[in-house]
């Protein structure tokens, strides 16, 4: 029998997973198939590898990550821990519970090079379209070599979309916005705060991005900051200079109007309003097409398409857990397509995504959501020789993350917690989130005490006790 | 013989042109084939289209337009002037020689509302990927309706390429560009200048977009502008706030620095770097790849691929004529689509390309390169019923417009000309261009008179003779 063509599609957190679970089987002993994985950055990473461009790259293409220069994990990276690859492997020592950027980049990608898979990359080369062949059951993969303008069309037996869902922005309309005269953006273009000093920012959102680029601008010195919510404010003891109101009904000029009737004058807006999932290279008989979600419809165990179980998602899942997830998803679809495990039938597929489904409706509360995801992972990890990890572990940190921001939204990043796979507890870091002005790997790696000068600091209480 | 379907890729100002092209023949009798033209966005007018998003639109698409709220025309409206629809016939009336944005959008998607072609036009529709069918000699266009996602493949005899070059900015990297923490955007995405009041400004570049970003800064009361140029400096005459110097090296921090050895601090820059030819929805052998050109190779009389002679593109020629160049182009490729013009065999084909190459080549001036681009457009009116016009004059009205430019970079726009088509000289208007804070076609086609607030207006002697 010929060997299988596996076409992975993106090399992002999701993609290096993939990449990664089959590697693994490989050492092991396992035949493998021939595996394309296609990047259209030049380098792998996904949202972890920083670009200063915004809007359209170098090549013509949107520009795929969300990235911040000043980004630190909003999320203990003791959730988020590789069940087969610690950070004590990685770092050979403790080191702090939430990481700046360069340093989570530093941990996913070096997992990836020890395990000599970029081979199996090519970066620069964008899927453009993807047809099934109804003959052969096979894909018609076509992709362009973005630096030459080369396409070309290859057949594969199954492909594995990896393109994440945090890349292409939802830009809702506000009527009168195009009379604001200041900056607007969407918080996919935001890449730091520090432009933001002594400026009035709209943040439009109520959830992640919106929680952590109101801090980034309090931290860099804007004047003020008002979040905006449809549903429901965040509601933590936010400082004097951050308000939360609700939905802007609409704009006249640079003067913003809410819904409670009050108004405000801003000089820059930016659009925290989510993204979309967007798979411009898949027709509409392959996209899922669902809100972010915990639980996206019409995907068995969240991974197989139902219209086509030789279609695979990774990482199409949305919130709390993340980077150990995809390897539970990643490694759930290599043994589906090495024939390890059994494909059920079409009925058997549809029972159980309904199942979870109807579970997934019934859920009240984000700590259920937590639990819910949790049980999601384990049943993947059950089927296969992922390394189980306790998973109760990891939601109680969840728990005590949510608790943290809600107690100390300026503060949360300096608190420690203990890895559920090695045990060793977080080292405290040398500087506080809100005092350190320095994001890059080597500061956050190094010893520590070398401080910025003291003017660069926001004058807050909560710097003062460093 | 069954009718021949043909599509339309784009309808801005190329593709109206297309379609106005077909519609005139319909009228005087001719039969004229099935005609599907393909619109991204919402509404027609490509470019003239002002959108106040950036990067990336409401369905996950590049936003196609590079528009500015403040933008009016930068050359005199009697140059670009349709020849079977004047600007008398549309306002009624002599209106000034560098209309705004909206008032030109008027124009162009008038003359198209009366031909009633709308029709043909599928909005929100986005061309995704286009093969050649070898056996039939067909093409197979599969797009996409962005509101819902769907999906289609159709068969079409012939495609026209009306997508524009002015969409996907080229953005080079510079050494330490990540390390600046103002603002960064490329030309593309700016949209206007307020917020760049009190602001120190830099801008890359030194065509037409630093050029009118430049003053447009100047004029909403920007601190400093600086224009960085890779070859040569514009040498205008500028106004103290503005200056030009040599390509930045490298940036440290808001810091750039410049070949020349010389430094300057900056809030915002902006990549005035110039646009791409991308068409991410062909194969490599129907792509055209070149750089943006008054005559890029690769297409017989500028319009037909030479790879498949059933291949069209309408408007991929560079500046100086524009509107009036797209209908000379689009009138000609209707008629070798209805027949009534022969297809030259490809030899013949390449001998006309590598000729008007060679001239090409050989001119060594701006001025020759308007009367180049005068010929070319005149050896296509020829072919067709396209309204002749006295194209001599329109390159004389190029070079006074040149020459205005040096004079006075601040008050060029306040010039007017005599009409090719009509002979109608253009109203002087009510309010210099400096001093004219409201862009909209109400203000600019009204009585005048009514001055915005004298603190609105930059504090400078031009502004004074008003």
């Amino acid at each position: 029998m010929q060997q299988k063509r596996i076409a992975i599609i993106g090399s992002g957190p999701s993609g290096m997973a993939q990449l990664r679970a089959f590697e693994s089987a490989r050492r092991a002993g396992a035949d493998i198939p021939e595996i394309v994985c296609f990047e259209k950055q030049a380098d792998w990473g996904g949202q972890w590898n920083y670009s200063w461009r915004t809007g359209i790259d170098e090549h013509g293409e949107p520009v795929h990550s969300s990235m911040y220069r000043n980004l630190w994990s909003n999320g203990p990276k003791e959730a988020l821990e590789f069940a087969d690859y610690s950070f004590d492997e990685h770092f050979g020592r403790p080191i702090g519970s939430y990481p700046p950027r360069e340093v989570l980049w530093d941990y996913i990608s070096g997992r990836v090079e020890r395990s000599d898979v970029r081979k199996y990359v090519r970066f620069s080369t964008i899927v453009r379209w993807v047809t099934e062949d109804e003959a052969t059951g096979q894909f018609h993969v076509t992709s362009e070599h973005l630096p030459d303008g080369t396409t070309e069309t290859e057949v594969f037996d199954e492909v594995i979309v990896a393109t994440g869902h945090f890349s292409f922005p939802k830009t809702p309309d506000f009527d009168g916005i195009e009379t604001f005269t200041g900056q607007i953006m969407h918080a996919h273009d935001f890449r730091g705060a520090e432009g933001l000093r002594d400026r009035r920012v709209l943040l439009i959102g109520a959830s992640y991005s919106a929680e952590d680029i109101g801090v980034q601008a309090f931290k860099m010195g804007a004047e003020h900051v008002t979040l905006s919510y449809r549903t429901k404010p965040i509601g933590v003891e936010w400082p004097d200079q951050i308000d939360e109101r609700p939905l802007v009904t609409h704009f006249d000029g640079q003067t913003a109007h809410f819904s409670d009737g009050t108004s405000g004058h801003y000089d820059v807006v930016i659009l925290c309003t989510g993204y979309a999932h967007h798979y411009p290279f898949l027709p509409s008989t392959l996209a899922l097409d669902a809100p972010n979600s915990v639980y996206p419809g019409g995907l068995y165990r969240g991974v197989v398409w139902q219209g086509n179980p030789k279609l695979f998602y990774v990482g199409a899942h949305d919130q709390w857990f993340t980077f150990n997830m995809f390897d539970a998803q990643a490694w759930y679809v290599r043994d589906l397509i090495l024939g390890r495990t059994e494909m059920p039938d079409a009925e058997a597929r549809q029972r159980d995504i309904d199942a979870w489904l109807q579970r997934f409706d019934a859920i009240a509360s984000a700590e259920d959501e937590v639990r819910f995801q949790a049980d999601y992972i384990r049943d993947l990890i059950e089927q296969t020789d992922y390394p189980p990890f306790d998973l109760d572990e990891v939601v109680e940190i969840f728990l005590a993350w949510k608790h943290s921001k809600q107690e100390n939204i300026l503060g949360y990043r300096d608190y420690a917690y203990r890895s559920v796979m090695t045990g060793t507890m977080a080292a405290e870091h040398h500087t506080t989130w809100l005092a350190e002005m320095d994001d890059s790997l080597e500061r956050y790696l190094g010893p520590g005490g070398l401080m910025p000068p003291e003017d660069d600091l926001r004058d807050n209480p909560l710097t003062a006790s460093r």
